[in-house]
């Protein structure tokens, strides 16, 4: 293979890993730019709250899926970003000892960077709300406090769900 | 770039969309191969069975995630995945109003193809059990039987979350 034709494989090969990497129009949660292509990333576990009758699933970029499948999790590595999406709850029509989800509320977001978001306990906090994935600006303390309880848990709730290796 | 660059091009593009796809030692469920890379896949929709006492996550390839994306799910389209990762359930240690994963059960997966499982409603169906993956081989009228309630929906239990745009 020739240099010019080299260039254009390591380009396409370029492109092929970085389809979901573009630009949104979404605009910032606490001058955090959208994480677009979030609904493709594999999960990290699922949960049911039943004192607001939700359902979530946690979701991970590479970095925290492969840090969660290595037991790097307290703390997690710098890039790690994690994402808890919402929905309220409803009974299955096809089982209705089955709850499902209903309305999407919003995904929540953290960001691991332990220089860059140093006064934040090492995570960059946001949330995307609805359908139209409006910015959350209302500031981090909303989200920090909440989370006091995991504070020995890098300010973490989810448990990495086990899995098979894959 | 002369045609043998072409192929190289071509053929390592392919390498990079497919670095999944490598054979697995895990055994074949009703003469399906284990989908080496599940636990990957993107995420249909999640369940908790309040009968049973399981949450669950429902995972699809990329054919099936493309489907429900364009709402092309009744009838699915051959080539579609689905995968129905199941945990018994537990209160989490951080939050005692949420339920969470406790041990993973197994893996249950549809393979659509309307000619080669045509005798089977469309589906290959196949599960993998417990940590080890072990395959299930007691025939597919047990899966059959319990998926009779929704023929009418293309056998398939799961109505996919409503999600943002990706």
């Amino acid at each position: 293979m020739n240099t010019k034709s080299k260039f254009f494989s390591i380009a396409l090969i370029g492109l092929a890993f970085n389809a979901h990497a573009v630009q949104s129009t979404v605009g910032t949660s606490h001058d955090i730019s959208y994480p677009k292509g979030w609904q493709n990333w594999a999960t990290v576990a699922v949960s049911h709250r039943i004192d607001n009758n939700t359902l979530r699933t946690i979701l991970g970029n590479n970095i925290a899926i492969k840090a969660m499948r290595s037991g790097q999790t307290n703390p997690w590595p710098d890039g790690a970003v994690l994402a808890k999406v919402v929905w309220k709850q409803k009974h299955s029509e096809e089982w209705d000892d089955a709850i499902v989800p209903a309305k999407f509320v919003h995904a929540e977001f953290m960001f691991k960077d332990s220089v860059k978001y140093k006064s934040t306990h090492g995570w960059g906090w946001a949330r995307w709300v609805g359908m139209e994935q409006k910015p959350f600006n209302k500031g981090t303390s909303v989200c920090i406090s909440c989370h006091t309880p995991v504070s020995n848990n890098d300010w973490v709730f989810t448990a990495p769900a086990i899995l098979p290796k894959d």
